[in-house]
């Protein structure tokens, strides 16, 4: 009886989605289809528009500008509803751009947790996950204010100047801007749609650092330790580098004041982002120390297999596909049509990281083609890119990151043979060797098409030529190079400094480094309280390290 | 002989890959970089413009629109083409945005599989697949119809007015809209662009509530109870709450008609998606019953830990990402510059919400940092912000979030242990309390910077002062908070009695749930035919219940 | 004493953002909240903007276009800076929906890797990987070139004319484009912002097709055979077919030459994409040969169970989701309004599909309701819409994805029980046979709302009628039905050749296929030298094939 009911609602269920197709058939056919209007300049459709074509007038502006006479407007009132329409270009880009970025979050956390061992999952992926948490507030409580408080004007967002309070040092008689100073908590003169859009951007790409550490000190952080971290990165270790480069201060003032090309440049973050994620990591990574197990007694390292290469590798595709809100992005204007110049070189150069670093481990080190160097190789490539994508070519594009391939396979080596340091995922070489040579090969690479007025250097004219941008050693000018080799130096030292001192407090009060014993059951249970996997049968032999 | 092909083969690949890059700079130095253009208002670029500055003139214009003399436009047919200009902009965000509100079912999948047992992998991830089709459908034929048929103009996309047919009811003396009757298959009237948009971003909205009560009633429920649930939802359950909130039906009115505030409000659908998700969640859950071991005889809960962590973590970081979609997306328009300070907010109240309840279960509650909890957390910070976004301001958020983190802890114990229901991933907890805790603390919390003229309120002036928008409690309007509890209880009332109705004539029919044998096997083979992992041993031991 | 010190750092912690939250509640009380300023049609705001509608003015206009009096600007340069605004909407469109279609590969690459069996993880993962930058590489040093190269402008894009260069046969006293010639390595005339848009939009289809035969060969390719067809493919394999359909070439000229209706129509790669694709599939397939254990010996087919359906089902929503790049990008505009009614067509045919899918298995097939095969059914779907989903209305839409839901079915149970051919993911059942469903259905169903002036076709009046577009045989036009059909059987002839050289050109050198052992041990070792999972126990025993 029941079983007759449950067939009978089945096929009815069938039924039904058939009959339904049939009712807009017929109803297709009684009503003719709607005529395709001719291109019009209709203020509003009457009928159903099916092109598109007659939808979008004047009277559509009316929302968000005002006209005396709507019937009439003035050249000025039209012109004010453009340029309305030029900044929701603007922003509209600079958020949905700032969403992929944020995605990257997933691709880090599924990258790292791949790469290291089953035994750890629930700890690494956890720590991926709340650095972003941690990362923001930091940033919204004083992070961003310290950063971009001194910015001046918004400039493609809406040009309103309320973040104008930098601290500023004069040394050798030049303005050092040091440090912005208005924009906590986001409130007051902060309380603005540029404002909260610039935030948006510039907190995901903060947060892009704060979670690389995680890679390279992964498998042996103390939960709590990791906490304290969080809350320094956004808070203070990250901005003030970041304002000497993107905040007005002194770095990118280098050359307005002291004549070295356009001042250091660094377009999306190849220092600001990764290569201080990538020193953050180094110092990180050598206060913790190595897992156990990783090198032996002789000194020579062991490998420790990735669990879950198909988890890093779709992580991979995540972040490259979020780097083309990261790289295109940074120019915070939808409306600088250079976007579609920077998305182009960011995938020349990630495809050719990826290929270089298959060809070099392969034929010339002579390895099998290994998965995780591609994967390296191809966000290498990305990292490198991220400073010079705006301002060089297709071949400079390709050039870096087939470069960037080849040096993060011999990065990683040097770390692990020479310099000791146990990098589970390649955090160092991917982002902070990169980062180096992403913004070096700005100062070589940038062919001058771009980049008009940067920094407040060649307004009209630069190198004798009107519209002259950023230009690169290779292309006549070498001051450019020198500013870059200063404010990559500059990064390295800066960072080692604020890294040092705040793993040390942390290693003084809670302590950095889980017990033996924890590390060696896995972290899992005893930090977070659960196992990652549960229902799936583990094997820990297999975990165990293959020496090389 | 082969082996010397092979490897003459490998190494011209190399060959071939190096020589590719040195033609381009062969080129390159032949023919000298292009010469940046300086910024001009030429019509269009004669040579190549790697700049970007000289491409885009008044003849890109005429693709969709039309000018008498293209060389001496008009001002009004510039202002048709501006009007264009802005139709697009909001038609665009619109899509786009409504694209990574579909992604977020990909989430939802990821974190209800990913926090259930491997033994019913494939049919948890098959329902959250197959609710989408089911869903959408249910929509496309009438739900969409029944929801924004009585909506009159489509405002920020284009304007258009051809659904405007609401069945309203006289009560009290007022007009009460009760369902619209228009838009039926898409065709005829519906057959329009701006139509269409909004079909796109409903839908998304309106599967998102679909695939809620999947993770309540997951682990027991007959797939094909669970395939008449998805023709319902989108059919009827879905779009009668729905109507009376945005779609211009009674709830909506409050304000118009009661004087309570700008009538109810739910900016991006904490209650018509969320709340109603969780309601739906909660009567399905207690229908279908809890799974065999939750609960002890004694009436103590055990602990069914999830199968695959960094699965549910992943997911949660889609939805996340999603959310991007979800909450600034509801704005219909990309030239309305406040998605900006929503997509803020949003952000802050999802990393109040992912670090309150890390700190409530852990310092409060005295447990391990959960992962499970903190993703739940997230989660709840972003249903609670998900109606109150776009009027409130940072520190709102934050104390939205920060609620919405302990809220999410506190529910769960409660559904748990003193409701006795079994919910798996926290469905009830997430969507349900801080969907209804989203518009209350909108009531308290709205600013008044943002709303003006919202559901027919205070289109010049609202309480004396001119283009003051939404006000919360807090900042002033009491009756805003009534409009906010009448909206509320409605929510639980309507939607308990209509999934009440659905579920018991599903259960008298095909009934809800799997026999026993079924349930403890795993539902995986009998009721879909396959299991979810092959190739890895499966330990069905680990997926026991712990008594906690 | 150190436990001491922990606990007062971790109770600070919470200390620390318990007062940070009442620090801005203070702020906010001292300042009252920013006034919502009146709409108005100021030039710039002077204090914050919090609710976005003073903000956008003309001076917003200066970075992007030149004015000489910035107070009374000209119609003229007004004009400019609207038509900056369409084509920075149209870039924008096609830049954030080729990132989505990027993103696919993702999707392909755990679709495929799901569906396979666990000891080629690694092997099946990579290849998917890898092929993006290979593909991509061949594209950028002359696929894109000999595809584009004679396009002539770029209409939407900038109209940017530097792209005129097909090498045009003469037949039949007619034009026949043959492939472009002009665009090599992306320099010189091509260094354009319009034509590095097109590009990346036309780089990632490129990918899409080139990552499907990894599919349909996966478990036993060699991995230096694939890198070989990685160069092959974005070189010369995919353009030809290409220039022929979208760069100007001779089947997109039927119509012009012929009054075969608009010609040879594809609106976003049902056949220049996925039938390609399928073609190459097909064709290799046949020529490695079936797995070992695929086939019994009396030629019946076993069933090797996937080896990780959550992955899969998770790849398919990527799939979904990047499918609202691939259909809606391919206006190419955002300004073409058209854009929503593509997005909502591509949605409903997926939606039909993966439930006609379901449904024909399991009522009519009789089996249960399979995953595998409803993530088959809507991609199926998506593959059918993605010519036609232009030109048809929702009814239409609907009815193209229903038929593809069970051609998808039958056509793989054709493809494994009469062809015998070993198709490990059904790529060809849903690349290829749907693909050529999607061009033949547009033949069909177009409905003459869209299209006016199609392939240079029409572009007054069509069929009598102003604006009247591309008009399939039932809605009259059967001379566009031949123009699919001929464009159908082009494909298929002309991708079968390219593939059968290539293939057996690689065959005769490297070999296709690794050797028994390898293929029976699993290619992750001996081909990419770790394995995909550690850590997990694997249970070969249950990858063992089954008969049915």
């Amino acid at each position: 009886m029941l079983a007759k009911i449950r067939k009978i609602g089945s096929i009815g269920l069938m039924l039904y989605y058939l009959l339904v197709l049939t009712v807009p058939v017929v109803v297709n056919a009684q009503t003719a289809a709607p005529a395709a209007p001719a291109a019009a300049a209709t203020p509003a459709p009457q009928g159903p528009d099916p092109n598109g074509s007659a939808t979008g007038g004047i009277s559509d502006l009316t929302s968000f500008n005002s006209f005396k006479d709507i019937k009439n407007p003035t050249v000025l009132e039209l012109a004010a509803a453009v340029g309305h329409n030029r900044v929701a270009i603007n922003i509209m880009w600079t958020l949905i751009t700032g969403f992929l970025v944020m995605f990257m979050q997933a691709g880090f956390a599924m990258v790292e947790t791949g790469m290291t061992r089953a035994k750890n999952v629930n700890h690494t992926m956890t720590m991926n996950f709340m650095i972003y948490p941690f990362g923001m507030l930091g940033f919204y409580v004083c992070g961003f204010a310290f950063m971009f408080g001194g910015l001046g004007t918004l400039g493609t967002l809406g040009g309103y100047a309320g973040l104008n309070n930098e601290i500023t040092w004069t040394l050798f008689g030049k303005p050092f801007g040091m440090l912005g100073n208005v924009g906590y908590f986001l409130t007051g003169p902060a309380y603005d749609v540029g404002v909260f859009t610039l935030f948006l951007f510039q907190m995901v790409f903060m947060d892009t650092t704060a979670t690389i550490p995680t890679g390279a000190m992964a498998e042996r952080w103390k939960w709590s330790a990791f906490c304290l971290y969080g809350v320094a990165i956004g808070t203070i270790m990250y901005p003030v580098f970041g304002n000497w480069v993107w905040g007005g201060g002194w770095l990118s003032q280098l050359g307005a004041n002291f004549g070295l090309g356009h001042g250091y440049a660094d377009f999306a973050g190849s220092s600001v982002v990764h290569m201080q994620g990538g020193v953050i990591a180094l110092i990180g990574a050598l206060i913790i120390g190595p897992r156990i197990g990783k090198f032996n007694k002789n000194g020579t390292a062991n490998t420790i297999p990735p669990h879950n290469m198909p988890m890093a590798i779709a992580g991979c595709f995540i972040l490259a596909f979020g780097w083309f809100g990261f790289n295109p992005g940074s120019t915070l204007a939808g409306a600088d049509l250079r976007i579609s110049v920077v998305a182009v070189n960011t995938m020349l150069a990630s495809a050719w990281g990826a290929l270089a670093s298959m060809l070099w481990i392969w034929f010339v080190r002579g390895n099998k083609p290994d998965p995780g160097m591609m994967v390296n190789g191809m966000l290498a490539g990305l990292v490198a890119i991220t400073a010079p994508c705006a301002f060089v070519n297709a071949t400079g594009a390709s050039i870096i990151g087939l470069v960037s391939g080849i040096l993060v396979v011999e990065s990683c080596f040097f770390v692990e043979r020479t310099l000791k340091v146990d990098d589970p995922v390649g955090a160092i070489s991917v982002h902070g060797t990169n980062g180096a040579w992403g913004v070096l090969s700005l100062g070589l690479f940038a062919d001058g098409t771009y980049g008009q007025g940067w920094n407040g250097v060649g307004a009209t004219t630069y190198m004798g030529k009107a519209g002259q941008g950023l230009t690169g050693l290779f292309y006549g000018d070498s001051s450019q190079f020198i500013a870059q080799v200063i404010g990559c130096v500059t990064c390295f030292v800066t960072l080692s400094v604020i890294s040092y001192i705040v793993f040390m407090v942390i290693e003084k009060t809670v302590g950095n480094r889980v017990d033996p014993e924890t590390e060696i059951e896995g972290l899992d249970i005893p930090e977070m309280g659960s196992v990652g996997y549960c229902g799936i049968k583990m094997d820990k032999a297999s975990e165990n390290v293959t020496s090389h």
